[in-house]
Parts: C-alpha cells; structure tokens; sequence
C-alpha cells in the first residue's frame, strides 16, 4: 500500500536561504537549521497543512547530495518520500514489479530515524523516490 | 497562507505507462487517463492518502511541457503544486518578496478548473512552483 507523501526534498546550496520565501511569502512555519553529519546534509523543513517541504544542503566532503548541487546550482527537487506501512514488503513487491532498489536493497536509517530505501530514477519517470517505514507500525 | 500541496506533477513521454507501477507495486489508486487538448496535456492521478502524483504527457505540437520531455527522455519532476487561499493576496505577497510570477502575473485557469499561476524557478530553489486557487473559497 502506498502511504502519504512524506515529503519533496528539495537541495540547494543554502538550505536557510531557500526555505526562506516560504515563511515570508507564503507565512509557512519554517524549522530551526538542523545539521545531520552522519546523513551529510542540513535540513531546513516548511511545514503545510497535508505534507512538508524538506531543503537540503550539502555538509561535508562526501555529501550524497554534492554533485547533485553542483549541477543544479540555482538548486532543484532531489527525491520524493512516500511513506509505505511495510518497507520489506513494499521492497520485494517493488522488485517483483521490475523496479531497482538502490544500494543492497537492505533498509537504512533515513534523516528521519525510520527505515528508508531509495528507488531508481528510472524506473519512477525520472524521478529519485524514496519510501520510509511510516511511523505507526513497528518493525519486528 | 500556504495551504495543502495539491500534487507534484511529473511529465513523461507515456503518462498511462508511468502511473503504472504506482497501482501495481504499491496498489494505489490509478485514475482514467485524461486528454486535456486546451491545456496540451494527457493527465493520468495516482491518488496518495495526502496528496496526489500527476502525470503529465504532452498533447499537440504546442504542448508547454514537450520541450521538458524531449530534455527529460525518461520524465522528471516537472512543478510542485501549493494550494493558496487567495492567489491574488498570495501573488502580491510573492511580489512584495521578490519573487517573480510568471507570465502576465493574471490567474489563468488551470487543468483542475480552479485559477493558478507559476512562479520562476530561481526564486524556488529551482522548482517549478504552481499556486492554485483553494476550492474552500470562492474568488469574488
């Protein structure tokens, strides 16, 4: 089952900067700056009423999001995080289905503390997807 | 105000075949797939609990996302969609921040009916960014 829309991440050079227009424009709540070095990003979060906006930069030499930034430097949406109830079973149907799981297919722990995988960008119309455990059930 | 994120919009070359894999790996509801001729798209929804995917395929020789797909063979992200109380207060708001609005900065009505704008990319960390119309009010 396909759960809520998380999140649309969005990675820019300045993670404060870009979240900026959304509380003064739009009267968004915007997030303190949050570094996350073991992630290797600062997020900055504007929050709506159904979903949240999630800007991040790139911290540290080896940045998942370094090249993505410098080919984008005006910045661009990076992934989009659909939350799923079973991520091991939302896995193994996606890869029934034919689509690429990243990586070893194991879950990591996200910038969230969940469980996350990343999907292949073109298996999802090019866009990079991520899935996260939702939050009300556990995993055994 | 900000309000919901009404859909992030995907464009691909086959929006049938790309809402696809949402029904099959994750059993999201697919909607019908929907000519649009006045808006020079084809739209097919994948319905989130939150939100919605829309997946946009270009319709005609003057399609305003044909040049995106021929850049973009496999699709992207093309607009994240923000729902507005009030888009004239929101577009002059936008203004008084320095965002740019794209056009002749008057609402046109949009694919769901309702008025809409655009908003230039490099004031929103480059994502194309589509205000509409909430539906819980009425525009006098």
């Amino acid at each position: 089952m396909l759960g809520r829309l998380n999140h649309v991440a969005i990675a820019v050079a300045d993670a404060e900067k870009a979240a900026k227009i959304y509380g003064t424009a739009f009267g968004a709540e915007i997030s303190a700056t949050v570094p996350l070095p073991e992630h290797g990003v600062i997020t900055v979060f504007a929050t709506l009423p159904n979903t949240k906006i999630e800007f991040i930069q790139p911290l540290g030499a080896d940045s998942p999001i370094a090249k993505f930034v410098e080919r984008n430097p005006d910045g661009g949406i990076h992934h989009i995080c659909y939350e799923v109830p079973d991520i091991i079973a939302a896995r193994d149907n996606l890869i029934k289905e034919g689509a690429r799981v990243l990586g070893d297919g194991q879950p990591k722990i996200g910038a969230h503390g969940k469980p996350v995988l990343f999907l292949h960008p073109k298996d999802f119309s090019g866009a990079l997807v991520e899935i996260e455990q939702a939050s009300e059930i556990e995993q055994s």
